[in-house]
């Protein structure tokens, strides 16, 4: 990982990861980043399960959320999703691993189309979200 | 309230919000349930944000998510998302109060289409949400 | 519909529908029209059906997707829709009427969020589309 | 060819297109079929135009749904589209030829996901579609 903390995807992430209170309440960790592409995981705990013991969807969806604003976030530009849409496959509960990978599909001058896979640690897929984000003019300042 | 709380929707929802780990971190209240509608609210607390000191995503997703779950639930059969579109029409930060409000839209005799609306304390749209759900044969014991 | 006709949202629809060939093969008419807001019918023929002698879903979209162009163009910048997600609730045939209405729920610089409501004859509703514009710079002629 | 007409998944899709009066008014052409998946294709002619001379939006999304409804009846069971989220990201015009390829992405009991790409004679993505199917107990006759 010596080489990957060296590059500007790398940067970028790791400094909205260490603003971002919420990420940080679910234990996001970085797997892997590069240029229109993030991979991060978490693992579920008790405190992340709705009333029939299962992962709430909203866990699913902010690890996958997380892993699109840091994909978007590697180009440089401040991104905003603005429409997310996500599909749920199986269900996941507490001590599994959550691993969202999310993936460029499309960019263009003001806008990107992201794919983001959620998977658990045998790598089943959880959930497929589809989601668009508009690109601000503002520049990351690292 | 006091005619509220002898209704079934409110008994199922009460039951439900009872066991739910992640709608109580969230500090979720109950404002209004009906058959096919369920209102809840939550108030915007500093680890609920994102890296630009901007609620999380899955946050705002989150309370409207619960709030589908809760209004599909009133129907008094065990019902999971299987798909949620959502669009984000303005940011809030910590100290909003964030209100989402659940309307049925179709019932079939499987599935369900709802709409959840997400507001601020001052009614200004924050997201709109579309979501289908899969209603299972179960019903609930309440 | 004297007044109407001398309306600039009026204007940009006709001239957009005077071009709009496949509008046009589908017979769509125009019912009434205003800033961030269109509605439109059209009468399902026997080509409209797919196999099950339902109307196809892609004839229900299409005219809720050109109700969505219509309504975005009212603010008199050319608007491309990026993302549509439908949810269908009823199915219609031949020889029934389907009408579609379009209303802007948000309206950023560079984007626009929509909602399409798609009824018969009889009010009964087919499908929900929730959909976000692109709003480029250029302006319509007219 | 001569084997792929021997499976079953081919022959539903060949009984499903024979009935489809707007599949064969769009021009259809089967390019590939097997369980879970089918690859059509159609040339966008002058009727399938918008008022910006670009292919309808709905004429996109009403290839990409009967490459859906076709993959999801490989199965052998009737199926129904319910929700269909699309996102263009390239626009065509007369005279392209529009290639759709739909998979499963997951399937249960009663509903199935599945992902559909439109490309162009070049290749070049042009949409992606994300949709739920509900699969009804009956059967398909061969």
């Amino acid at each position: 990982m010596a080489d990957l903390k060296d590059t500007r995807p790398y940067k970028i992430v790791a400094h909205m990861m260490e603003n971002d209170a919420f990420s940080r309440w679910m234990g996001i960790q970085l797997l892997d980043v590069r240029e229109g592409y993030c991979k991060i995981s978490c693992k579920v705990t008790e405190e992340m399960l709705n009333g029939f013991y299962v992962t709430h969807g909203g866990i699913v969806f902010s690890l996958a959320d997380s892993a699109l604003a840091f994909s978007a976030a590697t180009y440089g530009r401040v991104s905003l999703a603005i429409e997310n849409s996500i599909s749920y496959t199986k269900k996941s509960s507490s001590g599994n691993t959550l691993i969202a990978a999310s993936s460029c599909i499309n960019l263009s001058h003001k806008t990107g189309l992201f794919e983001v896979k959620v998977t658990d640690e045998n790598e089943e897929l959880l959930a497929l979200m589809k989601a668009t984000v508009y690109r601000k003019s503002e520049e990351f300042p690292v």
